[in-house]
């Protein structure tokens, strides 16, 4: 059922509340015989680690990860991987005034009403917190698939939006800038944007590019399995997001055919890229690239009305150590949820022909 | 593993080549009692069938569905429900001239790769035919949660794009003229760009809104299968979907916060609904609404560059009777897939809280 | 969620009910590029039929089977593969007589309670007419493995058990006698016994050996998805079975580990099989053998007590044209579930290593 | 796919090598709104833990669960559930002989040939360690279907065979002696004879009968998820166990149906019970029994003969603290698996009917 597993072969199954004692799971169906190169992985949780730059959230947790079965002498062993993320800096008081009041365009309302109970401190299970679980299974996955190359980047912060496609960015550069936009010039508009949007005690949206290379063909499958309708699943689990659009997206609703369709070449590749490297669901080989949209963060430093648990009409504002824009520190989680879902489909696809 | 299989406890699994004998499915998990009106399902297939206007393919076929197994005496038994759509128009000579040939932006290269083989037929197991199993499984699954509406319509073709939000609109109009868009004007100016388009022997894409009202809170579940999310996988799972926004949706990134947040009323209802009546992942009882962004055909009426089998360089003409804009007849669909995501998280949710 | 499927990447999914218009299923996550032997397919149906024997049912069923889709001139193509068997010979009327009666120790009593409605026409959907669905996918899975070969036979008919092990067996013989027991006394004796029971207006119980031969090493999971206890399941779910062991099964439970130990040869083989083939929910490579317990059919032919919906006493008295014994229609259905159960691991084995 | 994974609605995914640092897993599924006893499933895991009496291994491992999410202030809330099992007696060391040996009936050959590695340590993830976590999630279940009442015993031990019916039994004395088995007599023999066994350095097998009473009409599926298959299922996962069987069982082939019919009263229960409790694969209210057997466990204290990975000839003696008979260790397990079922058909019942 799956309440909380990502996957089909390679499948992530995750717990944890932000303030509980420890987020984790169990990583089942990665294959034996993997050298698994841990710097790396914890490397890529501190891509996403709160309190790593002056635009993003100032709280500082370590977040260590600890594997816990699974892999021996450095090897997978096929069995389930377990793994740990402490919860080291909790501070719950600082969110005891939600205790029974709805935070406006959070999730405390629906959890209350779906399940009768929740816990409130932080936002329990609905807090980002838990795509920290995602980049510890997801660096995994790229050691699986490690020659396919995956990059996310920013390419918008709210009405500061990039100007060039994929192809004429140098993702080298993406991490030289605390807002993750591999265009020095966009970078700094954008950066300039979040801090003025932070001193007003507000939010911004964004949109975070990613771009898969390398990919063999044959990834996905023909009906309730498309490659694209899987990523736009990963996508639309991370917390705010809004949309999800690949290749031509939602532009591409304006062309016509003749201009739309991507001719071949002998070899099979093809002169434009509009399908965004998949036609039908399955991998042609050519680059993936998609678009996700995040809505400006919920929570902001100012007062709002609202209500709470008993219905009656309340003041909430905001506290603690919250992001401006959600987007920067997105970029490692959709890289990660990329390398899953292509991960899986690259196990899948070797029961699909004799 | 469900390579052709959608949804959760309320499950439909499909079969069916374009030009085989017989396309048809399996829905599991639909509950006993429930009475079925017939009726209401043929005429849902009647809205997807080919050659219902002339802005839409010409092709005959009726579709016509036969139930097999799980209604006894006109009420559901709680077994699986089989059901069969057979193939009578195949006229499969019409594709005969591509049986080696890789028609542009289409699944043809990707299935021979992933496969080593293909039913070159009217596109095989790619052709949209699939989705009348869909429009069949989506009208069941509307009796099942009859006091929940969906009303999908064409908001866009081409760069006409509809200038009303779906709350200034009347649905009862939507089925009144060929495109299946709800405002009368914007509706003559869509079909006339169609025809020109058409006569062009070129296609044109576009984009299709969807509407759900009357939802009760709580469907959808807080990690990974939070409503949206599945809801996108669905629209991301129909041919020629290139992206899915819900709420706000890519507009929604250029907000500030302050601005986008829903304030609560008294009743748990929201003075606005950026949100697209899902927060957390669960509904909030307000109206679902989301849009799905369609690429332009990729069959044309004109001479095509490509490439056979063998790697050679060839030119291939599209023949045969195919949809100018796939819109129009993809509005039922729309409204089958999100009547079984809906479904389906109404019956799963009767096991969440005890 | 699965309630009429089975297997994890080789998926049948089923549907039917006794005196509907047809039983059928979808085979989902075959492998494209097997070449099919559909006489090789209806051969195992025509095992499986009623009516072949004087010592099973006398009912006259052809139980044709008609594939719809995922095989293009002989291949298949790696799309699901529908297929159905239209139900000719229903003489609903024979049942009439049970519309609201609860036949003793059928499911009568359990699907109305569960469902609050059953298509009581000939069990419906509890109908042992299901396994020939189950015959057809096992067929096909087969020919999938074809290298593995599978013998399953009557191992006793009441009281009258086989004295002799597996390995003393000629299979050859097993579809020389009408009981399906490859050693000719026994055989013999079955069918006499069962001759016996059957002039009395009663049934008999009885088992089924099974033995598959050539099996590669590594079939099975550690924990949740160990080989025997798929192959458990499956027998489990066939109907009237009430018990499953394998290898030294009960009798084992009697021995000492110094003597039930499998000593290795140097080649990984073993001098002795207690183990059944299987070792920590993994083939090891020798033959697996397993038994299924059947109790008596249900159905007699003698008055008995029993009540009705209203819960009012009243009699019944069996009808119709049923199995004294089901065990000798059993066997092609219980080699179809071991075939299915192997191929689906066999498959599965391609993704846990690298 | 589910290779660490039990259950459908009700799931629980395990990780945990017997000499890693850790076990663990995560309930999923598990409705919110139930209040915890966690000294209840304390309780439950030191009824499984070793050392706990004279006639198991004299192993000391505390075995103490740790919770760390979806349970709030002593309710569940809908979340998923994570807990821990720290290993804190590795003693790795006694197990260093074994690095590259194959102990004959174990699991090392078969997951060195599938998996290409192995955790060596004290049987890694074959260790029986890992019941411990079914333990955890067991005593969970029992919380949610408390009115059900579930007690298994030790019904043999080798040839010492209880000699009384499941119903002429008073449970209570089931923990009243080391062997559990709530014949005091019977149990002395038992517990005599596996003393007998262990001074030879060898091991015995035997059976664990199970009863659960007080259950909902209803529960299991008709086709591939009958309830007994599933029942059978989770227990042919339990080490050592070699077969399973329900109702009637193995002696019920021996029988003629009309006298294994169960004879309706007319509230619906049956005068005889030889169904079980479940006819057609579903509940119909009866007590539910089942019986498993038990191979002898592998690991004895006497030389034998064995080959190493490199396929040499060489001996082995079993060293460290291993259980001379499975059987009394596994009691409360078989309960914590019939618990995960049962309760997991229960919250799939709930939407089976409108």
């Amino acid at each position: 059922m799956a309440f909380n597993s990502f996957g089909k072969i390679l499948k992530l199954t995750t717990y944890g509340e932000s303030h509980g004692s420890a987020i984790g799971g169990v990583i089942d169906g990665f294959p034996a015989g993997v050298s698994v190169d841990f710097v790396a992985i914890q490397d890529e949780l501190n891509r996403r680690r709160p309190g790593q730059s002056n635009i993003v959230t100032q709280r500082k947790e370590p977040d260590t990860v600890e594997f816990l079965s699974g892999i021996f002498e450095g090897v997978t062993t096929g069995t389930s991987i377990g793994f740990i993320i402490k919860n080291t800096n909790q501070k719950s008081h600082d969110y005891s005034h939600n205790t029974n009041v709805y935070r406006p365009s959070h999730a405390d309302y629906t959890y209350d009403k779906k399940f009768g109970i929740r816990d409130y401190r932080g936002g329990g299970r609905s807090s980002a917190r838990e795509t920290a679980n995602w980049v510890v299974a997801g660096a995994l996955a790229k050691q699986l698939i490690s020659t396919i190359s995956i990059n996310a980047y920013t390419s918008s912060v709210g009405n500061i939006e990039m100007d060039k496609a994929y192809d004429q960015l140098d993702f080298s550069k993406t991490e030289s800038n605390t807002v993750r936009c591999p265009d020095e010039k966009m970078a700094a508009l954008m950066i300039d944007k979040i801090k003025e949007i932070r001193k007003q005690g507000d939010t911004i949206g964004g949109t975070i590019s990613c771009v898969a290379k390398n990919i063999p063909v044959g990834l996905g499958e023909p009906i309730f399995n498309k490659l694209h309708a899987a990523l736009g699943n990963a996508m639309l689990s991370l917390n705010a997001v809004k949309g999800f659009e690949f290749g031509s997206g939602f532009e591409g609703t304006k062309m016509m055919g003749s201009k739309h369709n991507d001719i071949f070449n002998k070899d099979g590749s093809t002169q434009t890229n509009l399908s965004g490297g998949i036609q039908g669901g399955i991998s042609n080989g050519m680059d993936i690239y998609f678009r996700v949209a995040f809505k400006p963060v919920a929570t902001i430093m100012q007062n709002q009305n609202t209500i709470n648990s008993k219905g009656e009409k309340t003041e909430i504002m905001g506290k603690g150590r919250h992001d401006p824009c959600v987007v920067p520190r997105a970029v490692p989680v959709i890289e990660a949820l990329t390398a899953l879902v292509l991960a899986d489909f690259w196990l899948l696809n070797k029961t699909r022909k004799i």
